[in-house]
């Protein structure tokens, strides 16, 4: 039986005994403001326990992490649908390349990055009528104990300088796979990106992908057993942009990053964890997390390899 | 209990009743020439049971697979270091592209297309005496009660036409990623490619990245845990060229395709499967092979995610 | 002696007797309305004579060839050091491919493209006061006796479906070399793109570039003859986008292309020719246009190979 | 009346007098070999005066510049029927890539990079009884008074380590667009770039492309004047790699550099010039020759721009 708050405790300490290595991101004047050595994980447990170490229970910025719930909203509005506009393969470039999208006539190669990300709150837009609101429902709905917002300072600095997302979006509506506005669609984008969770939050809320008996407060369950393994399985191949390789190697969970140092892993059978420090390696994915969830998923022997 | 046998059945069955689409490989006249409708599966349980339907006691060309056996060999005799060469991230493009290397500078991104099982035999070439008599020992000591043979045939058939893998090979070593003479490499290559297996022998052999406490003929681990995981983990993200994400998200598993109508695919507790039917999709994978691991992992309720 | 006025009447009742192939420019709502039959062709040479055939003396939307007057007149303000921020050499892709600029940082290849022309606008917008009153200022300062206008309509009708304008010029703002706010630059290239001229103008504008005794209203060179030349040599390598070396190889002299159906071209020491006709052929390049040139330098041996 | 013996003069002492920079190609482990500081350039008028200045009587290897001799051999033999082969377009790319044939299904972009120049040897064995034979009689035919030869050091030496070479022709070939053995069209390719010959007998060879009246020793034309005309529209958006707007920009003719450190430029009405000198820049030019070529140009105000 695994003592995952040892585990946890273990681990915390020897990476806070090593070198907080890595740059915060820099391009998002908000973010760039960060304490960099701040550093909290928390493990929920499909058994109800919950563990915590750290900063576990401090708002940060979520940013990419978001996607997977649009995603997952949308994956379940639509159905199997959404994949005609973006495709389900890894993308083997960085997180916001324009290239591959000339090549491949504006779909995006899947949808964790920006551009998938675009196509999917493009139809969300298009299926709601107010989609910035229903994707707060959505999460407070399975989050319940929380109250989880948007950062309109965080948007609003991402607008001011996101250039490369701007260019992204009309990108691929100049060939015809956005169907509103790029700006309705980009205002929603940099909200999606500004919320703000915390590690315990973010191990609760994304505890439909590992629990096959999880239901949100409205009593439902949030997506049907075949979606969420398939969900899960796109986590795995696209989840950290051109290192998702790297993690699938050294990690072995399903997971997605987030340029706020955030990341949400989960064992499909066990056990979400989300580790958060600001700090992030060259491929931006947070440096303390991705060695914290080598050491955790290695002694816990809990890869899914 | 899954009652494998009949699954196998049901599903061979159902497989059966319908079109048997895609095209067999034309590339290589010596494969061009196999009967298309063809088709055997084997399932062997970490339990030790063995089940199988079809033609699964027919040797095939296993074409690609062989490099996952390649990789093994290698990763065992050289360890972490063989990661300087190549890559562990999916490719985003098709088996035999050039493109991404001249990027990458000669690093092929992972060791299961064509660019990165090359850089592989040429590790091999230099770490041992007679690469292909070793690799061929290899494998016999993984699947003791079997006689794995190279086709001579089949080796001077892609040989006489393969231009693409002469220019690749050649390609890599112009960046200098190549030590040996690129013919003796392609040599290799095209012997390794050219094994003939069935789907019995297949699901045995592969029981090493299943099977903790599996051991070769010489009572040997064939790999320790860690790497076996990591092995798994490249075959999720990489076994299927710009398939691979698909196969993830329809299947489940870790696995390898072949162009000869081959996949090998593999739950890292539970067991292997290996699937043979000749005609392939449109990404070079085995249509009917696809769709039947699709449907029985949903039966079975299998996949790792 | 050339009969040029003969050479004119010949080539035109040759080229309208066979089909009118190819299709007008249909993504601009505005241009999709215009007249396909259209079609006039005016000859100026050094020596002051005038040539016009067909619908020489109607107004037509010049679109790209615009882009070389702007880069005329930033070149005279800025001199070389333009340079430093766009490339000279052919793009070997289509005119608003955006794939060239991931590779070359933001740094487009030649100021006739899309993205290098929008460089060259940020340039204006940085270095005067009102780049669009200036511009146009500078093109009736060298067009004397005309009345050359921004077309409002078609500015507006570009803007309300550029996004692939929009994605180029955000795009490049994300590496740092647009100055200015992207709404800025593009309002100012659209408007540039709007331009209307008829041929007998065209051909009188650019004998800058052909004539070294020609001097602007205010009495002024308009570009020394290095930068003349130098000028003349980007339209011979970079002016149809990636039909740049067919041009060069049919008809054989420097000149400009618009999507509008107009083409400009120029032998260096003896005249400027203009083209107009509104269907365009694969590559954007007008149809006709392209078949009177080819054979109107091959009746005047005038080539300049 | 230009005073071309002055210039020439006056032009290499003031070269001479400036550092000479840049790098002798290293690859070709027989180049390596060569004196760096040798520098020659002779010019041949259309009214048969010859000038000539340092070094021109010395042999070079004239390396990629043969590939003009070839490509008009062939242009002669096959007409225009080569261009469904091999393109006209500048590549925008190194002179050896490979990713631009992957997107263009390998058909080469133009004649004068190394994989078009493959393509026309092909076409050449396909059409001749012994194409290393025939190919130097034409130029021996050309330029009477020499005995030009393929030096078979440097042949073999490229030979040996001509990796990227072997790579391109055998990837072209796995397109078809290679009809005989690549083995064979290699051997020739490395032959013809292995031709070794002095600035005078360059200039004086390639007198065909200026003079009309021009006859080789049979007393024959060598390229009717439209092809002559075709082949220096190529030469001046295709002679010089990813510098060849570099070159049209500050040297204004048309021209074909070879990494032997040779430039042959000319005039289509004037004179050729053949300037030598093994030191390369960046791009693989000589150095000295671009310097020297940019003042000839200019001093002689022969740009034909």
């Amino acid at each position: 039986m695994i003592n995952y708050q040892s585990v946890l405790q273990d681990t915390y300490q020897k990476i806070c005994s090593e070198e907080n290595t890595g740059e915060v991101a820099s391009y998002i004047p908000e973010l760039a403001k960060i304490n960099p050595d701040q550093f909290g994980v928390c493990v929920k447990t499909v058994g109800g326990e919950e563990y915590g170490v750290g900063d576990w229970k401090a708002k940060f910025s979520i940013q990419s992490i978001s996607k997977v719930l649009a995603l997952s909203l949308t994956y379940n509005l639509l159905g199997d649908k959404i994949w005609d506009r973006v495709g389900v393969e890894p993308s083997g470039n960085a997180f916001n390349s324009l290239t591959q999208l000339e090549t491949d006539n504006g779909i995006p190669r899947n949808p964790l990055i920006n551009a998938g990300a675009m196509v999917i709150c493009d139809m969300l837009i298009s299926h709601t009528d107010d989609a910035k609101k229903e994707l707060l429902e959505f999460i407070n709905q399975i989050c319940p104990d929380s109250k989880i917002e948007y950062s309109e300072k965080i948007a609003q600095s991402e607008k001011s300088v996101g250039y490369r997302n701007i260019a992204l979006c009309n990108f691929i509506k100049s060939f015809g796979n956005i169907e509103n506005d790029p700006q309705l669609v980009l205002d929603f984008y940099f909200h999606m990106c500004s919320l703000e969770m915390t590690c315990q939050e973010l191990s609760n809320t994304f505890m439909f992908l590992v629990d096959d008996n999880f239901r949100s407060t409205k009593g439902e369950k949030v997506l049907d057993m075949q979606k969420a393994m398939r969900l899960n399985a796109i986590m795995q191949t696209c989840g950290f942009y051109d290192e998702s390789g790297e993690f699938s190697f050294r990690v072995g969970l399903p997971g997605k990053s987030g340029v706020g140092g955030g990341i949400l892993a989960l064992h499909p059978d066990k056990y979400c964890v989300a580790a958060w420090s600001p700090k992030l390696n060259a491929k931006g994915n947070s440096s303390r997390g991705m060695k914290f969830l080598e050491l955790f998923t290695s002694k816990t022997k809990s890869a899914i390899f």
